[in-house]
């Protein structure tokens, strides 16, 4: 990304849960940077959660608000990035409409991501319609706002795959460059471990610590945590890999040679936990703190997030409503145009 | 369909090319007369048609136009009957994302009239994710006017149990009875026949008579239709079964008891298909000549068409957004609301 051509950014969150840490390390604080090198817009995607939870709705819709406080918690500038909500929009069911035309359904359950999500879900053959296309409405939403660049884990390349060729069937169908092609862009940052040491730290599995956690509920997720079952005395040597403690050091330590030196002293012995927690403690406490503010005070005020989201979700409407003419005029649907 | 619950009927066209006799029989002819005993939304499909027409936006685009010329044309009354561009209503892909959550893709595939159309166009297992789902769209098109019936060959009865099927799950997943379920009103008329024979009249097979065809043109197709083969003299005894020119008479000559005659005198021998075909000719000329003549003044007006269309569109987005509404709000997707 050069400053010379401003890139846009298209990213944003499922709404089905208040986010936490893990969000914070994998996205939240690089949207936070971007929003000051590029045209930042920020979804807040309710009709993609309800793809998959089908009579879970109110989890969804209530979830819409708890997503924009943290938003707004972790520093997210409504006056740099654009937040919208997806539901608010109805220009991305059009263009995804469009587009659903341009793609097969076997190539849709190719899609590795959506293989591994219809796996961990359980769906096998109960698939719903807007689940297996949900491919293609995120393609939607990256093209509605002409996104030149998509922060994604690498498991979500092949969506970035399918929303650049659907890019170019639709460029070539109507035999113009009316939609932009989009670039991945690989966090560089490994996932957070949950703190009971699991591959992921999500809300449902309740190894999570949220952006608006308590000093108390901080101090417990810690003591909690995961380390090296076999370090049972301080003398022990102790491993550090697979030490959530040491992950999460990892994570949020700024110091490198502080927690170089604390792995090194845990490796040989006479380290123990309660110390290397106490450590992290404090330094989550420092990161959290503010950010607890600023939700609060946020909280307190809803009238003015929900303002805060209708200006952007009009603003957001105003660019996908300019992409979707130029979608409709190249197909010939503008017969009321002057 | 009793006149004290006054029903609504959504019924329409594909925009793939102008409507011919086949279509005034079949529907357009019972569309008038409904106009008085029904509210009527009459849809011009054009996003229903892009579904399978990819890469020939334009044939589906320009037939817009054309289609509301044949409606005009044959007596529908835009201040009778609502008519509506489908690409020009939105809410309607925006109900139908909702109502793509509630069906899997295994009950899409397993719907006849699909696999039957799947077949006929020969997609096997390229078939685009838009054609698949096009039942949910229209199952979007029938309830976003809360149409109670809707006009149907026997082909098209699992498309209307499909949409019936959306309207208990949604009505069910929101705890509210927000869409309403309607009923087939199946056509009692047996399908028009191509001039050539073939079970169906088609402009794409080149065996139809359009509703805008000049004298010339009728006379020419009245000529080239399908008798009996074996028909060779006119004192030989001939078909009166799966001869194209008594099927016309069936459909197109009111008076009963001379087809009858016309019937019996054939079928004896002793009538030429020359004297029964100008007979024909001249109910069709009858018949299509004031059509033909309402068709060319408004084709001289294309503004006036536009205004008509233009109008009917307005309405329809008015009620479609009011169902809408009360779709988003039952999903709590209402956050703007006061």
């Amino acid at each position: 990304m050069t400053l010379a051509n401003r890139p846009t950014i298209l990213t944003g969150d499922r709404t089905t849960g208040p986010l936490h840490l893990g969000h914070y390390i994998g996205s939240l604080r690089t949207r936070v940077q971007m929003q000051h090198e590029a045209t930042q817009f920020l979804l807040l995607a309710d009709t993609q959660a309800l793809t998959d939870n089908v009579g879970r709705h109110q989890k969804v819709t209530e979830n819409v608000l708890e997503v924009a406080l943290d938003y707004l918690a972790v520093g997210i500038d409504p006056a740099l990035t654009t937040i919208l909500i997806q539901s608010q929009v109805p220009e991305l069911a059009e263009l995804s409409q469009y587009l659903l035309n341009l793609v097969t359904v076997a190539r849709l359950e190719r899609n590795p991501t959506i293989k591994e999500e219809i796996r961990l879900r359980g769906f096998e053959r109960d698939i719903p319609a807007g689940f297996l296309t949900y491919p293609v409405s995120q393609a939607a939403d990256i093209t509605a706002f002409k996104a030149t660049h998509v922060p994604v884990g690498d498991d979500q390349l092949p969506m970035i795959e399918q929303t650049n060729e659907l890019v170019r069937k639709f460029n070539n169908t109507v035999e113009r460059e009316v939609l932009v092609e989009c670039e991945a862009v690989l966090s560089s940052v490994t996932r957070l471990p949950g703190i009971d040491g699991k591959a992921k730290m999500s809300k449902s599995l309740g190894n999570a610590i949220t952006l608006g956690a308590t000093p108390d509920e901080i101090t417990r997720a810690v003591n909690n945590m995961y380390t090296d079952p076999q370090h049972l005395r301080v003398s022990d040597p102790g491993r550090v890999e697979g030490n959530v403690v040491f992950a999460f050091l990892d994570a949020f330590e700024p110091d490198v040679a502080k927690v170089d030196e604390l792995k090194a002293h845990y490796r040989r012995g006479g380290l123990g936990d309660s110390v290397v927690k106490r450590v992290l403690n404090e330094r989550l406490q420092t990161l959290i703190e503010p950010i607890r503010a600023r939700r609060s005070e946020y909280e307190a005020d809803r009238a003015e997030v929900l303002a805060i989201l209708k200006r952007g979700t009009e603003h957001a409407r105003e660019v996908a409503a300019a992409t979707l003419a130029d979608v409709k005029g190249a197909l010939g649907l503008s017969y009321f145009a002057q």
